[in-house]
């Protein structure tokens, strides 16, 4: 249960420099290709980049997290860069809720992209993202963002402060879909790697 | 429990016109002074505005609500319009969640205000909105938006869809405080009709 004690507060959130800031805000996390890359499709590319000695930042979370107990939410903006592995853009991990019973809402502030997301029947989901594409990802439903633009894909995201990160299911299985780059143009097809 | 047929949507959010539109979104709800009179301090200047034949939009509140269960979030921009019942700015009705251990997220995109909120110990917090202010509603505390600018005050609210409405408690003693004009300039004042 939240506590009682808990106080109101705010932050900033620009949404024309698409920057969260002030308060309790603060980096959450920092995804770089090494911690990617059982994710990945291509991870022979994803080595041979590794090997050269880069390991570049793929995407950063910064925002807020409440106390993770039931009835917080929490904020927080996800910078995805633009690039691509192999043939497969840059991407989230992916994941569902550890608490199945959450739902996140998306709010996308720039860039371009997809969110797949995919249910435990196997049942898969593409939205497209885009300044002010507002996503709903119902209860149960494991999701990854994906940039397909030349530019960061930005957007905010708000969640239950306990619905907690299960990425072990994506690490084993992936997504059934996988965006990669064909002829020039995004391309959603099927992940060779996706075992049912 | 939230149903697992449930499916992913999506809808879009101007982020610069402030509007929302597509998909399940629909004006959840409108709000004249006739309906908001129990709240206001100025009751009798309240009535004559309304003897006079008027009864003027206050705010509305536009968005999507998925199904009231356990698990759902749901988003909805409320317009609330710049003007004054006698002394006091037009503000929303205010309310606790029915659903106590539920919090709420709110995102101002235009105008400028104040979230005036309070929990049951009778502790007070106000925020500023303005464009791009994020504002927590920790579970256990009654909030209301005031508008004091000259323009419509719009804001995003993310809340969980079983939260609930609970007026009953602001109608009967109100907030601690209000937010009227004096000396041409908003001021939080100590509300005479407050009773503990």
């Amino acid at each position: 249960m939240a506590k009682e004690s808990e106080k109101p507060f705010s932050v900033t959130l620009d949404l024309d420099k698409c920057e969260i800031f002030g308060g309790f805000v603060k980096k959450l996390s920092a995804t770089t290709l090494s911690k990617l890359i059982d994710f990945v499709y291509d991870r022979d590319r994803a080595k041979e980049i590794l090997k050269s000695g880069e390991d570049p930042l793929i995407y950063e979370v910064i925002g807020f997290e409440t106390p993770k107990v039931e009835g917080n939410l929490s904020a927080a903006i996800t910078i995805l860069n633009p690039g691509k592995i192999g043939h497969e853009y840059y991407m989230t991990k992916g994941h569902f809720h550890e608490k199945e019973n959450t739902s996140e809402i998306y709010i996308c502030l720039s860039g371009r992209g997809f969110l797949l997301m995919q249910n435990k029947k196997g049942e898969v989901d593409v939205q497209e993202m885009a300044r002010g594409r507002v996503i709903y990802v119902p209860p149960g439903w494991a999701h990854r963002a994906i940039n397909i633009g030349s530019t960061k894909l930005i957007f905010l995201a708000i969640y239950p402060s306990d619905a907690g990160h299960d990425y072990g299911a994506i690490k084993e299985r992936g997504f059934k879909k996988i965006v990669i780059e064909r002829d020039g143009k995004p391309s959603i097809e099927d992940n060779p790697r996706w075992r049912d």
